[in-house]
């Protein structure tokens, strides 16, 4: 297959819609890294309590990957709404966005199991920042080969790549800070959805 | 991004059908926290009807939650389909229900696992109230920033407004119960399906 | 809601949607019944097809599930077009549907685990019983309550209902068959696929 | 049903869109089969690094899956952008290329368990073999009963009959060379994605 004649043959609408029920199928999992937990004594409910604080840090790891995926499938929505054409290069950027996307189940059980362990934090971030650059390329590579509608100002691009390095810089300090001090890469992580909020208000 | 301008990339079609797909699989996903049990004797139908009937509570939580979430994908449907714009607002109340809806499979696992212990039926009630909550904001939030379709009454709205009350006050009155009488949270959340129904007709 | 003024707000074509994401993911969640078996020597291919051979009775299982899984899906898509108006009995009507068939992991689980066992047997096939004569009463209802688009003749909706008691038949004799004589039901079972193909052609 | 009035009623477009919901799912549930390691020492780093390389054979066998049903997608949702009428035959064609590939991750879960043993390596390919057979034969028979939209030249269906025969061939070989070098199999999997990337340019 050369490029040319091929690249017609993806429409955008459907590259959308299947890379959304990917999203909506990882968000959906992320609940089963979460196992109910083991009781000795299934009535008491203080033993259940306490069983439940344990599994914090998992819910904390569940929130935060719910939160990273939507943010995720929100740009991805604006990003296609834009696109006019697919070509081969942004369909496999596309594959490579939703490989680090639906791959977060495991480094979110990583973390919800050893929270404390700087392999698990590094192998977290790093999956986001792999998410995040392959989305900025995705936004790059549009704006080089021309894919937008006809109505799509550059400038629109441009700020959009400008501002979508904000991501990874983010996830990218988040898996540096791992290596060094797990706590501290807890606490950026954390912050991150904060920051997202107060600056789009 | 300011609001504005950002909000109107989100299509309430594609918003809906992200939901569709999420409360799809969470509906799907229920029957994975049902094992299939240990036999000594694999050949005796006997022995298994008996481990079958152990699996009661796993049964009875697998129907409720499929039923609140068949309720609360109806609504949800009923709800986009008066919707003319979403917003920011609108798309943050819609991920927190979600985060809710998709987090029923852990409730479920845990009162079908521990049907007698107080804390596995107070979260359950708490994560259906959460969802009741959030779609009830979402209702108001539509109502206050006239998201609705031009043909749309805000008497439509502030009727529906009132009537979802219903769903957060059964399920906070089950989250209360659940504390002093497990038995009678039971028995609470077994009826409100046929409340739903009784209702209706 | 009364249930006129609701009854229009479900469009019979996210109702097909939400349930074909339904299907789509049972038959994909069938898979996860079957797990990678032990191996002693995870060098030995031998030991390794000795323990796929084991599993036979999962694979049979798997297959099964996934025929009748896609029959339904045909079926329920061949229905659909030629629905003009869902009411709050077809929309309950299709959840009990959805509710039988989204189950159907955890019986193929208990045929592929206890393949001797009554119990699972009995198991399997009442929950397709259960979702053929869902299916079959929600050819009635729309018969009853006209929910046919205009152009649908109601001798179509009629012999469908009359061929569409061949499944539920089916299913019923399979369920009998398991109580006495266990191989004899699988023999059905394994059949029903071949009478399927035949009748068709 | 006879074949002919019953053929009409499978929509090409619900057909895709329910094919394209289990390829999501299946491309999302493969990190299913990498569970979380256990660690002796929750807090050492690097324990955790040393655990995650010995699951490398799991990694790698999930990158060739998510590689080859991405493949499979593009090339199916090429397919059916063609596509005028489904008849029956190419119905359960397509739910026989489901079947395989929503086996998928069963065979990733054995070659990433057993990655030197061949009987894993085998069944993956022969997985694979038998999805690449099945799209094959869709092509040919879309052919055969002129299923074709009115402006598709017959010679780009019987090119790409043609072009489609290297995947078979390559899962083939891949097959055969599991029984009596393991290695080779590995490498070979390994090298087609490049393969199909350098053909493509």
């Amino acid at each position: 297959m050369s490029s040319e004649d091929s690249s017609a043959f993806v429409a955008p609408a459907r590259l959308e819609a299947f890379s959304d029920g990917v999203l909506a199928i990882v968000i959906t999992l992320l609940v089963l890294e979460i196992k109910v937990p083991d009781l000795e004594n299934p009535l008491s409910g203080q033993e259940a309590w306490k069983a439940l604080l344990v599994l914090a840090p998992k819910f904390i790891g569940y929130l935060l990957s719910f939160f990273f995926v939507a943010v995720f499938w929100v740009n991805h929505h604006r990003f296609f709404r834009l696109i006019q054409h697919v070509d081969d290069g942004l369909l496999w950027l596309n594959v490579v966005l939703l490989l680090a996307l639906s791959f977060i189940p495991f480094p979110t059980g990583m973390i919800g199991e050893y929270p404390r362990n700087s392999a698990s934090l590094v192998l977290f971030a790093t999956i986001l920042l792999l998410g995040g650059v392959a989305f900025n390329l995705m936004w790059r590579h549009a704006l080089r080969r021309d894919l937008f509608q006809s109505g799509v100002h550059r400038d629109v691009a441009k700020k959009a790549i400008a501002k979508g390095l904000w991501g990874p810089c983010l996830y990218g300090l988040s898996a540096a800070l791992a290596f060094v001090f797990p706590l501290g890469c807890w606490i950026l992580l954390v912050t991150i959805p904060f920051i997202y909020f107060f600056k789009r208000s």
